[in-house]
């Protein structure tokens, strides 16, 4: 069964790999770029993929956001967890339908979203947030990707401590995830799932060592690097800049005493 | 609430991040390696993350397997698709909780069982394979992995049609994605993401072009480098082997005509 | 012996690793920045390595340029011949003391600088440029690096035939590098070295087949990638941009008949 | 003027890039493989790049050994400065005809000899190492490679001190190169070149802190990478290993008090 654009719905105007615009569809609103203006209600009833005209003769072509767009546009300059390392965090933590997910920081609501997105609909995600002006951006965010029920977040310092327990994994995206291994320790299930992500050696370090001395087990540190080709008959190349550093990926998990 | 370890149930038995093994718990049944054996039956009513002591007192963790464990020893020596581009390959096609999606070829079922598990429990992955002798190994991956009722493996060449349509989704890991191009464009929704894996530049260039004749938009082609980290105070490095390639991911969307 | 700063001598101004000013030291000149004036005289007779402040009382380090320097200062925008690359080509050339070197495209003489640096006092460079625009450039830059003496630009279509005979080298920059390769092994001693540097994945292929077809032997190609890191204690990390690509190192050695 | 093998010379006997020979030709002498013998003898006379065939009628072809062989040669599987690293500390510490350099440690002399090759003929080697057990291997390694009269081996501890001064570059491949950067300040000509190279990241930090405390400007880390490609018209890709560190290369450069 086809899906066609509703009022209120979001659309992810593409204009190029560099030029898309996530907009929503309202009555009687325009929306305007530097290649004209395009009437935004003419797409409702239309189906998602379609291409339209703005003012000046460009074409746009209407998509229907993925959680990936949505992690992108939530992302803001100064953040480095790029979609690139959310893919590798949720895999490696075994985030899927079902899980019930600790997660800090919140920041602007990027990584929650994807794990929320992939937890859901029986799962939940519970977000640590110390920085309280963050907290209505993020909240902002997840409503707009549709995802806010399945979040709670928490104005608080989950250096403090874990609120929840028997969860299936802990996700930091912080600037001391050290000091929350044990805490993650006591919140996780047996053989639950630990993810840090962090740009420095030295935080990668000081982690590892916390997890080694807490009892975790499969301890393991990566980087991921991602390089764009242009492709084109008889001009295939990579591209000529990349990122070259986000933040190095550390993986563990919960083991418990003999019994 | 505490999950513990039943009879039939799948354990991850973790010795050190080069020797995982993935057994099924039986009443009165071993598990022999090079340090020692492991009584399974030991594990019923253990919680999962428990430490054990093989008969040559080496330890081991009892693991719940998560789908990252699952894709890892469904892959085959042969197979290229490794859990860092599956990643990619989930997150870039925004494959999620109730998406339906085709899938070529099945092989041994990893990537398969990657996307069932994303998709599920309301989505469905239809997954077809040429290769007839692949099909029983992959329902047997799948069924161990608890997905074999959220995928249907067709025993069908893709190159002469898909009978889905309206899918979110088409993913190909085969030899000549090209030549499923404009099939896919008719299966899938407006809007909808195809995304293909290949080794080779070659193909890569041929599935770019078959994808900007046919209708798709927002084509980008990258390739994933993950390369592991030594973490040691003092001693920290990168390793020294990596894998250097895999293969090349291309993610398009599908537009439509102007209505 | 230490070397002490002449009038006519170049120096590197030294500011921070993305600030440094090639200049030429002369008698009542001075040289002005953002960071204010330096009197150039001032230098005369003082040590290399010697620190100066500017009028605006910022240090600047007088640095006798390297051979590194003298490529990074010739290299133009459009150029993607890094001095990581020219490092590879020189090395895999076997170009050293003495060789005898043919070079093509000359372009703004950076690749060029760097073979005659490695070849001289006894080696040399013919070095071939079809466009003429370049020439005067070319020669300027190599006159500024004291190596014009070991280098003859030729203003010539190398596709068209080399002049030489019985060289060490063929080194090549250029955008059809295929149609060198049966010039260049007739130039070319027994066993020596064809190097070609291309950006696209097709130049690469065209040239490497024209390999094989004459008679060279030991055919591979590489890419190569720099990352910088930022070091301080704590703190140390990639950085977060890096080129990701200039271009594809092909290497080949030439085998004649058995006699 | 074609050069032709000549008895005692070297030769690089090359089958494939994976199995490579280096040999010296001496009447009598055969030399076996398995894929046959070769008479050794049988080379007098001939050009370089010669085409030979074995007892078993395999080809192989004699080429002349470059710098780069030798380095390859010399390198054992326990040493990790690679020829890229190579190239690129000679081409980063401008090391060129005529330079005066300080080397530790030496090892097997892999380095060593590139240094005297490109310092050759004016320049000189002054290389230390503590470990007496890697002189004599180092002093047959240069003397095979022609290099010997360029160095002089010093079974010293560079920790220690340095005999020389004035130098204009001091190249570290060592334990602990930043209990040397004092001493390399002392035998460095003002704007002389330091360049250490150091598997682990807390190497480089403590290299780069003692380079900044001791009057080193224009400091900098890098870490090199180069990827094989396997070329063959639609087929062509990465090659699927590659080594993914062998370490970071540190470079400084001395500056002096302004007088």
């Amino acid at each position: 069964m086809t899906q066609t654009i509703g009022e209120g719905d979001d659309v992810l105007l593409y204009l190029s790999r560099r030029r898309t615009y996530l907009v929503k569809v309202e009555q009687g609103k325009s929306f305007h770029t530097h290649k004209g203006y395009v009437h935004l209600e003419d797409l409702i009833g239309k189906d998602y993929g379609t291409r339209l005209k703005s003012s000046m003769e460009t074409e746009f072509v209407a998509l229907k956001p993925t959680i990936r767009d949505y992690i992108f546009k939530t992302l803001r300059k100064t953040q480095i967890t790029y979609p690139k390392d959310i893919a590798l965090i949720v895999m490696f933590s075994g985030v899927g339908p079902g899980s019930l997910v600790v997660e800090a920081g919140t920041g602007t609501g990027a990584l929650t979203s994807a794990l929320a997105f992939y937890a859901k609909p029986s799962g939940h995600v519970y977000s640590y947030e110390v920085r309280s002006e963050f907290i209505e951006t993020a909240l902002r965010n997840l409503k707009r990707a549709g995802l806010a029920e399945y979040v709670e977040v928490r104005n608080k310092d989950i250096v403090e401590g874990i609120d929840e327990s028997e969860v299936d994994a802990v996700i930091l995206d912080m600037a001391t995830p050290w000091l929350v291994v044990a805490h993650a320790y006591s919140a996780l299930k047996g053989g639950g799932a630990l993810v840090s992500f962090s740009p420095t050696v030295d935080q990668v370090v000081k982690t590892v060592e916390a997890l080694e001395e807490n009892g975790f087990v499969n301890v393991e540190t990566v980087e991921c690097l991602v390089r764009r080709m242009q492709v084109a008959r008889g001009k295939t190349r990579p591209e000529t800049l990349m990122t070259a550093h986000t933040g190095y990926i550390t993986f563990a998990r919960k083991a418990i005493a003999e019994q």
